[in-house]
């Protein structure tokens, strides 16, 4: 199999690296790797944060690993070229409309986790975020002293992504809650009607709504509640963040988005950390859980996966973490712990 | 002063009459109250969740008071007329475009929020909630599978706001976080360059911007380090909502929503919670803080304000609470208890 790394920008780069060195250490497979430029760094060599090659690279591959993007020499919102275009094109080019970032809290992270024990216990959760469509994709204008951004959703954008998440649903505890702000928006309102008729597919899948604002509180006061969370594109960004506060697990959280091929792009949820990027002592584990990921959802190989995740939690038992996580290890530190209990 | 008080529904009614019982109370004060419909035992009795009398009302008084709106009887998104409807036209109709929400946490109520203690030591924040604009108010359309919101901002929207937002900071701390989501959309762009202009009159006020999903995020990593928070509507919906959440505190926040003039909205943070509507359970704290909040923005009645916030104080130390504090307290004794507090 042939995986694109986007290693990015700030300590993508480190993580990526610790990602590849994981996977070239899964037991009887060889993947080829192909490195890409995207984001701040690709701007800087080419003038574009995704340039055509990196696009090319990625749809001859079978998965794209990716990094992170941007920092603060490219932080102006008002330049005309900018990092995150660069990856919002690439999920749009690569038509990964699921974003799918799970949430469990190994009992070492509730510990970090600003919440108390009592309220994490049990949680274990998948968000799927729509990733290409809402107002990241809709038209944007100035006119005069006027901005305006369109928020837009079809249908059929709505069902895809409400379908994949019935199906996990349906693999997991069969309860799926639909995010919407549906006594406001007319695009939320499509969201939740479109919802109830795909949900009604799947009998053996509870559906509930909530409203956004309530998400955000639920969340934090019964988190053990939920199975799959599914929801649109800001929404999603806005509640994935919040949730992987919660979980005090932002270095460790990994994200997949898929289409309706084989081929995902997968990166941690983290960002581009530019104030610890170069020193070796970015936390790997976001990357590497989301190379077991790329394990299960694009290779099809679910043993492999579960082997990386085993190690990954194995470390997280015993091993010295890195600062984010209180500790002192380096990345590589980390890395090598992972390889040791996976081989 | 004449305060136009409007109850709404679910537990709307049994707060409103809470707040205005501890108004009465007010040593040396004489207020005229008049009560209207609003939501949805106003569609219920005209067809209409905001009837003209209602406006009318409103536009004479000096204050209003209002519960909440809301509840199963109309929570068909879909229906032609919906209690929220009453709700947003009230906030346009008086200008209200700042929406104050203030976040402090009780020692007694940090037992009850979902955070560990050490990490709600020292919280003491404002938001300022944009509260006339953006996706609430944007022209919304749907052409066959197609659903659209627009978000709309203008200069001078986003600028009234923060004018407002920085006198606060001013009053305060002299610290404002703006809160936008600049590395994708137009409208924030144009929020963070305005922001960034206002706040140039006001070399006494440090500001720095956030992204609204890392917002959600700091918001439970280290709530302590914010003073006034200023954002957009949606995302002031979504944030303050989880705010609350954090404090254990939904039950007792208020809310100011003020424009140009004197006259202001005030309003509980809390919904109609009806399931435990007309059983005279409801916790009256953030109905009575609202209250206070009308006293010192409509009326410049501070040291009334403060006689009330102080009376609550010693309730929340010493008296038994209702049950969404872990109390068997009435609304009625929780009231009394204020009220023999203030006396
Ligand atoms: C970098 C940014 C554009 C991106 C987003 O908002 O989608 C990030 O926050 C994420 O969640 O992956
Ligand atoms: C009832 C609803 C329309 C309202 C809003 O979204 O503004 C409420 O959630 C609030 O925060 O006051």
């Amino acid at each position: 199999a042939h995986i694109a790394v986007l290693p990015g920008d700030g300590i993508g780069p480190e993580v990526t690296a610790a990602a590849v060195a994981v996977l070239r250490g899964v037991a009887g497979q060889a993947f080829a790797f192909t490195e890409h430029a995207i984001g701040g760094c690709a701007i800087d060599a080419t003038g574009d944060p995704l340039p055509a090659a990196t696009v090319e690279a990625c749809r001859a591959a079978d998965a794209v690993l990716l990094g992170a993007v941007g920092g603060p020499k490219w932080s102006d919102p008002n330049a005309p070229v900018r990092p995150e275009q660069g990856l919002l094109a690439l999920r749009a080019t690569l038509g990964v409309y699921a974003n799918l970032r799970p949430l469990r809290v190994h009992p070492r992270l509730a510990a970090l986790s600003p919440l108390k024990a009592e309220h994490l216990h049990g949680v274990d959760l998948v968000f799927v975020r729509e990733l290409t469509g809402g107002a990241y994709f809709g038209r944007k204008t100035r006119e005069g002293d006027v901005a305006v951004d369109e928020c837009r959703y079809s249908v059929a954008e709505v069902e895809r992504v409400v379908r994949r998440a019935c199906e996990l649903a349906r693999a997991r505890r069969g309860r799926l809650t639909s995010v919407d702000k549906a006594n406001v928006l007319e695009t939320s309102r499509l969201w939740r009607a479109t919802t109830e008729r795909i949900a009604r597919d799947y009998p053996d899948v509870t559906l509930e709504h909530q409203l956004v604002d309530s998400m955000a509180m639920l969340l934090l006061t019964r988190p053990s509640a939920y199975d799959v969370i599914v929801t649109e594109n800001l929404f999603g960004d806005i509640l994935t963040d919040e949730a992987a506060a919660l979980a005090g697990s932002l270095g460790v959280s990994p994200s997949a988005s898929l289409g309706d091929g084989r081929r995902g792009l997968y990166e941690p949820i983290h960002g581009s950390a530019p104030d610890i990027a170069g020193r070796g002592v970015a936390n790997p584990i976001g990357a590497i859980l989301s190379a077991a990921l790329l394990l299960r959802h694009s290779l099809g190989l679910d043993a492999e996966a579960a082997a990386v995740e085993a190690a990954v939690d194995a470390v997280l038992d015993e091993a010295e973490l890195t600062a984010d996580l209180g500790g002192h290890a380096t990345t590589q530190q980390v890395t090598d712990a992972v390889l040791d209990r996976l081989a």
